[in-house]
């Protein structure tokens, strides 16, 4: 069951309360096939970076069945690059720096050895992009998840509605289901936001959890209170990454097994944010993954006898 | 097995974005009252009204099983009345009319009839007066719950700190947990508070739910996403009522049974948001209820086959 990844392979300055890492490898595609790799290959990456990116990160992307075919390498460029800086209380960050470099030119080709594959994840990226994609495969996939961002609410409506149109699941934040829908409250949002096209959506709110709506059913994630959060970057890729490699994983893409899905979305992003970048993802065993969704069992559930 | 609750009853004028109520019967010791009355009786009220306080609300209580004996009634002053108003994202609320009126007075007695009960829930308050009714109870009950806000902590904070020895369970909102233990993280808020006496510490979030910390356990339960919160009042102190009320009943005091009141009180609050004071919460029914108790349950419930 394969599963093709598009998004952004880059270097990150992140400066936290708990210190500053420079230059570390990150962006969305990154932190989805760490996280996607820990349940299913091959995983498919398309993406675009220059000639700085390091080889010895691309094989050990390969050693966990990421296949990398679809990178496309600019010899005379340099990759991607953001800079940003969390304050105090770690919800919000300012950008300091963003230079494009390769992705100026990003026009991904699906490679054929990726046609078929039953899973799509499209990372925040411009639309265009990620319609571009969808519209190269030969054979639509079982599932296309969908995340993207504020900014392209801002610049690219148009464009990002004709998208979602052609989606199953969009991931966003809950400000942003607000300002895509209009609506301030959440369910009137994810109303409005499934008219448009996703017959899924998946609210993140951070250290809150995840809410997935679904015509009219709902289910509530719950995040793992942590006694700190040291680097959230990352942590939203690596949560799609988790949820769409359970699924692949299981092949099942009902609403019950997104439940699912999105609990292992949670451990996963839970362990994103333990250390600078990929740092922890990177290192973190099946044993860990197994022992972190006993600690989400034991954090949500309950008994209820209901013969009240 | 009886419940003692101590606390306001009152007037409030509530105006929220949906309109206006005027002079309506509210007060912590009306909504615990209503709430908790669905699930153990007696209830055994401790409170102090003026000559105004409707004679009509007193016997409905009195139809649910609540005990008036410790409501003193006072002649010639009016009872205590709030006014507020909700900003747009009821979240937050400006205080308008606060006429403390007899509860300057509040000198509570414990009436001996009240003597043994097992269950003691303490309303906010100053801490004073909630240090008064537990040193006049001659058996300490099995299970003290306070409730308590920020006020307390500016003015009063070394006798909010000696209540805090003497209970076994505090509910605060995630700013006042902040503020009373000094710590930015939650987890690590919750280990300080413990040390400051109550074992279980309940923090609630409004519409992000709630958390329950004992020792090293931890326990998220969802807040019920709504289409419209239409008022906001008295939905801690219902949460309260539910949560007591269903300890009382189920005589156990386990942190797995505490999980299960936590959502029952997340569920009796998810009723009150419904219509303008305590409207809603007077008029369910115990099919309503149970019908709102299975929402819960698909809202949070996952399977999980470990054996990954």
């Amino acid at each position: 069951m394969s599963v093709i990844t598009v998004g952004t392979m880059a270097f990150d300055t992140i400066e936290t309360p708990f210190g500053k890492a420079e230059k570390i490898v990150g962006g969305s595609a990154t932190y989805v096939a760490y996280a996607a790799g820990n349940f299913v290959t091959p995983i498919q990456q398309i993406s675009i970076v220059g000639y700085d990116f390091p080889k010895a990160e691309m094989e050990e992307l390969k050693k966990r069945g990421v296949q990398l075919e679809g990178v496309e390498i600019v010899a005379d460029k340099k990759s991607f690059f953001w800079s940003g800086k969390y304050h105090l209380d770690m919800n919000t960050r300012d950008t300091l720096i963003t230079d494009l470099n390769v992705l100026a030119d990003f026009n991904p080709i699906v490679p054929n050895s990726y046609q078929g594959a039953e899973f799509l994840m499209l990372g925040n990226l411009s639309p265009n992009i990620q319609l571009s994609v969808i519209n190269q495969l030969k054979t639509r996939p079982k599932l296309i998840v969908m995340d993207t961002m504020n900014f392209w609410m801002d610049i690219a409506l148009d464009d990002l509605k004709a998208v979602l149109k052609k989606v199953d699941v969009l991931l966003v934040n809950d400000a942003e289901a607000r300002q895509l829908s209009g609506e301030n409250s959440l369910v009137k949002a994810a109303k409005v936001i499934q008219a448009m096209g996703p017959k899924f959506l998946i609210i993140k709110k951070g250290e809150h959890g995840a809410l997935l709506f679904h015509n009219n059913q709902v289910f509530c994630a719950p995040a793992l209170p942590l006694e700190e959060v040291f680097d959230p970057t990352g942590a939203g890729d690596t949560f799609a990454g988790g949820f769409i490699g359970h699924l692949a994983k299981t092949k099942d893409i009902s609403f019950e097994n997104m439940k699912t899905a999105i609990i292992v979305g949670s451990a996963m992003a839970s362990f994103c944010v333990e250390k600078f970048g990929a740092g922890r993802i990177k290192e973190i065993t099946k044993a860990d993954i197994k022992s972190r969704l006993e600690e989400f069992v034991e954090l949500a559930n309950f008994e209820i006898d209901l013969a009240y």
